[in-house]
């Protein structure tokens, strides 16, 4: 059994890695903590859990001390000296924060305020997104896990990028997101009369996910590859809804996009490309680490129209860093994954 | 007082109607019909509305015989013969369906699959979007009310496209509409556990909206404009936020932006240019005849993203017909539309 | 025109009480403060209400002077040097929170956890419900306005309290809320992802509302009356729906039930008593200032059951509080308060 | 491996016990039926199970022939000539909705309009509620599954019921239900715009889960026991929350009924007794086989209130059905059931 432990297991990424981890046949759970509820049963924090873990919340040395590897579910900033002392004491470190995801420092520095600690430490990090960067996974001993919009962007456009058939404009990419995603932390825009019955477009053009989004989808395309993203809130607990927006190059037929999108992901456990004329949704993915991905053309305006869908807190979080953990640790990539969505 | 008749009113459309009708100060409600509810007071079927109205639901003859002003709220198809019976009576035409919106025949028959029965009819027509085209709404007979997609998209585009700022390419709109735009009629895709928690597309690049939303802009821009239009389900009652994505022709500044969106609804009472940072959203317009609209600018792509938030029931339907009625009948245009939104 | 000035603005009663002021038509808002946004305009804090108010919250004291009468919605502790200082500057004075509702000093202690500063003016405040206590509204200074659930309950059971029917047993009180009377303070219990999908009871037979409601009952009842009350969360964001649980002393026909309720509130311009059969519900009254009730008998068992809906914000809070001022200014009761509730 | 059958496939429960069996190691889904889908594939009319499932729905006889086990999904009066082919075929047939779970032929013809087809059937069918009744659903080969709120409700009041610690009269039971329980049918109840921002008490005093709820609290407190039953529409998809009202016949403390219920269900795996001072709701049990409870006591009024809260689907309906199917196969009570609930 490998033993797994969470820093930051309080957050809303933690106690959801804590409930994929408790249903996992190869994963104990060694450890977590908390800076908030330390000395607390993580099932007082989560009543929902009562009864399936004992886990009490610790301090951070002792749960790296106690674990094989270490999933960080923590603030920007936070995590690299972590991860530094993690590799130290030969364990691994899975980061569901962004502070191992970006190349450029100056990248970092402007979208997350803070500077690279270690360089070589950020030069040995491997972009934890199985589907495109399977293979520099293998092996590694520290892992950047992706983000929730920068897991769903790429999964929706990646097939024409790889493939070079879009024209050079930028991606439109018009993103709704469930309301997880901003985590445990009380804010105006998580208050529940602020967002029921409400659609809320926010940081247009400036959320930090876009640099993310960009350097993803420049290594598909071996060129620069841009984005205009633009997420908006919608009163849902949970998913992804990306729409996105592009022009071909040549001339294609519905069929051969669809192909194309069949193709690409045809080894892929975890992503369903829907029949021609369905069309992905947040419904169908939730609680799931699946990634649901519908392919569209408008020939009036020789617009290509992607949709894909996930589960934020799974595939955007949890799920896909245990996938992470899987592929490290020689396990079938689906080990503990494999949870059929509620149809309702 | 004006005597006004409502031809549908027990569908959503209809019963809106009714409700702003009922507060309006120069009018009275001269009659109502339905034809699922012939014979039953539109209390009995709206109990929100009793002790409001004693009005009780006839047949489409009665309601023409006693009106000034007949407002119609039908599947389509059904408008045509009965605006050709009210305006033979004498009577003012205010129609909420698509039969008079498309000024082409054979688009009107590929959408909708009906012919036009009486093509001068169909050229007395006036399309009843005030805020561009109210010279032509005076003195009409027959108006073609717009829909809800169409007037959302148009209001958040047109001083770019009025003013030529933008290169010819297709625009992008990506709409996020309440539920009750599906109306009354029972269907899977307004049954509640379908919806909610969820977040569907539907009828990409393919809905009926999409001819009428591009021969408002044609008409505005002076030359064709196309749009690829993605309309989405999200789980609230009300609302239609539509967000734009356009790309200028020029360099100019978010400045110079917002000023030109200022200056273009300088006049317009019901149109609320947001303040430069803030973002329109649906939750600030509901059951109100308001348009907010916000503009944003992303350099590193060159786009402009423009948000505009409505009340799909209101401005996007019901609102919409009687600010059209107070110009055919000469009173000053907000007359019994300038309700405050609530907050919460 | 009488001026009106609102101590606590920008909590959700003082924004609520805004709006419903503004429509008003013989009302100018002559002041608004906020200790949080002191200096700015209510429109920003709430932008809904742009273009409808250039209201800017000022310090207390100012408001007072401008005013002819002071609505205050604070927490528990704060009405009371202010209503003294209102009444000292010859000022009506309307309080929206608990400081004046209860007649027993150690009740308001024991739930509040404060005291009596001037006994004198406790003695002088009335309760008021103008349905049940309007005579004594009539006149007065200084109103204690009812809190949510104390309205609802006593409207879903009076007319069998005041006239003896039931058997003296507690009365069982089964209330719903939605989210906005918990009002804009972020806590856990307003989190969306909390909230949503879920269903809270709070605070079983112990919530402070208990004695205001058997204050009340116990006074149409002529003896004491106990209630045994049970609040829930659900996911919405207005209504309050108390039902109502109690066991008839005698034998008596649902019509005869129905028909005592009929005559009972025959009078009431904002209560509906509605037909056998039908049920009230929050969706019918919601951003107005009716109260729905319905009554229902279950012969098998001797119980009476009865459901009352209302607006937590209006009918629960500001527009109770506006119905006062209409009752002390002498203006018919409905004054700016007959709004019709939507229908969806 | 069971072989299992499902008729009425397609329906909501028999979509959830599809899910539910799917996740059973011990279990194969050898057929399914669904007279609207027949020929079509499951995962066709719920695309969330694409990829975990092959399932073509069939007609009925052949998903007996195929199975050891048929679980049936069906309108009242359906059940009743398949149970008697299923048995003849010596298949154990599992039946969730209503044709075996009264006692009472005359109460069964009044609730829901059939009579019996065969009296010795019905003599033989167990009611398959196993935290009550588990000794006689072993061996069983038709076990009559309970309905939700009559899951819910004798969860929430056994332990008082059967210790003879409440005077005789009725027992209050106020639920609270999510929409997913009306299944899959379009009714106006179901609506979207109807049910979002409501809360509808419905068939008061009159839902045919009534004689149900008290045939069983009957048989655990050995005397005819009576309620009053109210359930009400939230807008939620999964969970019933019963609020229940009980007259203590004796002075106990909250300590003394703690520890009853704590002892009363010491060995049910699905039961989880909360600390006091903790609340069940819904949002803790979602999607799981658990029954949250949690008891409190108001002193002033002599009163218990318990609450108990289930997942409508899972508990309510497919979840305890699988249960069943569990004792009946003598596996461990609990394969495949033991599903964490997701936090949020």
């Amino acid at each position: 059994m490998i033993k797994a432990g969470i820093i930051g297991a309080t957050g809303y990424a933690g106690a959801e890695l804590a409930r994929l981890l408790l249903d996992h046949p190869e994963v104990t759970i060694a450890g977590a903590s908390s800076v908030s509820y330390e000395g607390k049963r993580l099932a007082e924090v989560y009543p929902a859990y009562e009864q399936f873990t004992d886990v009490v919340c610790t301090g951070e040395d002792e749960v790296i001390d106690k674990s094989d590897v270490v999933f960080a579910a923590l603030p920007a900033g936070l995590s690299q000296p972590l991860a530094k002392k993690t590799l130290a004491a030969g364990k691994k470190f899975i980061d569901l924060g962004a502070d191992f995801r970006l190349e450029s420092e100056s990248a970092y520095e402007k979208w997350y305020g803070h500077r690279w600690e270690d360089p070589a430490l950020q030069a040995e990090a491997v972009y934890g997104m199985p589907e495109f960067f399977r293979a520099s996974i293998k092996g590694a001993r520290l892992v950047a896990n992706p983000g929730c919009y920068t897991t769903a962007v790429p999964m929706a456009v990646a097939p024409l990028v790889v493939n070079h058939w879009l024209v050079d404009y930028p991606i439109t990419c018009d993103c709704k997101s469930g309301i997880t995603g901003a985590g445990r932390q009380l804010t105006e825009s998580t208050h529940f009369p602020v967002i029921n019955e409400g659609c809320h477009p926010y940081k247009i053009a400036s959320h930090r996910h876009t640099p993310e989004m960009e350097q993803t989808l420049t290594k598909l395309a071996g060129h620069i590859t841009e984005v205009t993203f633009v997420p908006h809130l919608i009163p849902v607990n949970r998913g992804i809804l990306a729409t996105c927006y592009m022009t071909l190059a040549n001339s294609r037929t519905a069929q051969a996009l669809h192909d194309l999108y069949r193709q690409f992901y045809a080894d892929e456990p975890f992503v369903r490309v829907l029949p021609e004329g369905a069309v992905a949704n947040i419904a169908s993915v939730r609680y799931s680490n699946l990634c649901d991905v519908s392919v569209h053309f408008d020939p009036h305006t020789n617009t290509v129209i992607t949709v894909s869908a996930i589960d934020n807190m799974v595939k955007g979080a949890a799920g896909q860093a245990i996938q992470n953990m899987n592929i490290i640790f020689d396990l079938p990539e689906t080990t503990g994954l494999l949870h059929l969505p509620p149809a309702f």
